[in-house]
């Protein structure tokens, strides 16, 4: 199986084999392309050095992407904000027109939750959420075995769920997305309003508030600085808040968490279980877990997005 | 197939042909009976009497019933607060054994989701919300083609949602659920909210505070009473920021409004679809529709709990 991820910066493809191993990986710079034929020319070269160097095409059965604005139903990305390439990009269709290998696509975070479910903290469940936690928030979501792709191919944005009335504004052009609050640029926001409405001492003051990363908070906390431990706080409740009205919608086995923020361990988990469990429905309490991705950050995306390449059951219509 | 509704007050049941034909029906009182086990003899005696009447047992394919607090998965109904027996009833294996027919059950505002699905507004739709505004707020949700029950059979209690921070108490116990605001009591309460903390003339004014309902909210809004206009508008906004949320979970083809509330026409219907387009991601845009009920009220429950029986396809374990 072939595992593709696109980035905004990079695309990272890979072989997988069987039982999640990684056989080989390269990559290309996805922005050097003026257009989508001319990265698809690239990509696709690439991924065929991959398989001639490793046993051919008759053993490759399929080929996962995971893109940005990733749109399962039509193989397409759509509007991608991050991307060069403006509207509607069928990339599915110009991979196998490349390759001749049946290609599928869904967005990143789709991606992971299929990754997770093959090969990571997920395996055997039939229900679970992914919440994926970086610049922005995304989310995969598992019913009863299946990703939940909705009437359009985009069901589970539960990044732009709204979480506060009149809140910040986010990426989106709405107020109050859970993605202003519990995303890496969130966390650096939280720190700035933080840093402004507060007087105490903080390691953070050290830094021009302007380059404050969520990282940058990470480190002060872990030395214990108060205001560092208390912007955690403030992210993990709004998020299990968020988490408890989620659950009431598909009561899932677990909740997994990914990306960079996941790995900041107790810091982020206790506040996030504390505040599921403070608004969480009394039929739900207890049931679902809280659990850290099992994938590695390097590997999840072309381990997910080649996992989904285990799907195709069919010629992509 | 054979439909029950299980209330607080009566039970329904009835024969439902395979077009959704209601042949005939009868009830008994639910709180008539001390035990669970009488109570099943009753209502089996009275669904026998039907089915003897109307062609005898072969032709009877199985039970659907809907109960409150309804799982599926087990068939039981646990710790429903309006009903007399206490913990977890196993309603659906006291059915079989008395009536030697396969029995499902699932709670009211799944079963009326199934009802939809089969004879109703969602008809051929794989992915749909139905959403039951009666004195809670209930919700059924379908996601490809399938009720989403979870991992436990209570998947889908939107009603519980928190839609306002510190907000109003809840049946549950907690403070701002969606159930607060957009149930036919919730209308009540923001009745008397309103009347207290404004001063202009109103219709309700003639009725003592406490006993104000929501059909009187309605009586009083359609004689173009500001106030009651009011009411509505407020209950409207609150559902529709709700139902701009449960799309970005599950992406549905149609969010179907059920039950009492939902009769009240564009009176509520127009300020909800005005709070959905406010409030919604851009790529949803105008992809849900806003849909009333096709089902008949007295019809729905019966006709809903039917349904669930052609979806038994093997005995239940």
């Amino acid at each position: 199986m072939v595992g593709v991820d696109v980035g905004g910066t990079n695309t990272v493809f890979g072989i997988v084999d069987a039982r999640g191993n990684i056989i080989a990986t390269d990559k290309v710079k996805t922005a050097a392309y003026e257009t989508a034929e001319e990265y698809a020319d690239a990509v696709c070269a690439g991924i065929q050095k991959l398989i001639d160097a490793n046993g051919g095409s008759e053993k490759v059965k399929g080929v996962g992407i995971g893109a940005p604005n990733g749109n399962y139903y039509n193989g397409t990305i759509e509007f991608a904000p991050n991307l060069r390439w403006k509207g509607v990009i069928p990339l599915a269709a110009l991979f196998e027109e490349r390759l001749h290998i049946p290609s599928v696509l869904t967005n990143d975070a789709n991606a992971a939750a299929i990754g997770e479910m093959t090969y990571g903290a997920a395996r055997g469940m039939k229900n679970f959420i992914m919440i994926t936690l970086g610049t922005g928030v995304g989310s995969g979501i598992v019913i009863n075995g299946q990703l939940v792709y909705g009437c359009d191919g985009f069901a589970g944005e539960l990044g732009h769920v709204i979480v506060r009335e009149n809140g910040r504004v986010c990426g989106c052009g709405r107020h109050g997305c859970l993605e202003a609050y519990c995303s890496a640029t969130g966390v650096a926001r939280t720190a700035r309003e933080f840093l402004t409405s507060r007087a105490e001492p903080s390691l953070l003051r050290n830094i021009p508030s302007e380059e404050i990363t969520s990282k940058d908070v990470y480190d002060a906390a872990i030395q214990g600085d108060k205001i560092a431990c208390e912007i955690f706080d403030y992210t993990g409740t709004i998020l299990g808040e968020a988490l408890a009205n989620f659950i009431a919608f598909s009561s899932p086995e677990a909740i997994i968490l990914f990306g960079g923020l996941a790995h900041a361990g107790d810091l982020i988990f206790k506040p996030v279980q504390k505040a599921i469990d403070a608004n969480i429905l009394n039929i739900f309490k207890g049931k679902a877990k809280l659990l850290p991705s099992e994938l590695k950050d390097s590997d999840a995306a072309v381990l997910g997005a080649s996992a989904l390449g285990w799907e195709i059951k069919e010629p992509v219509e």
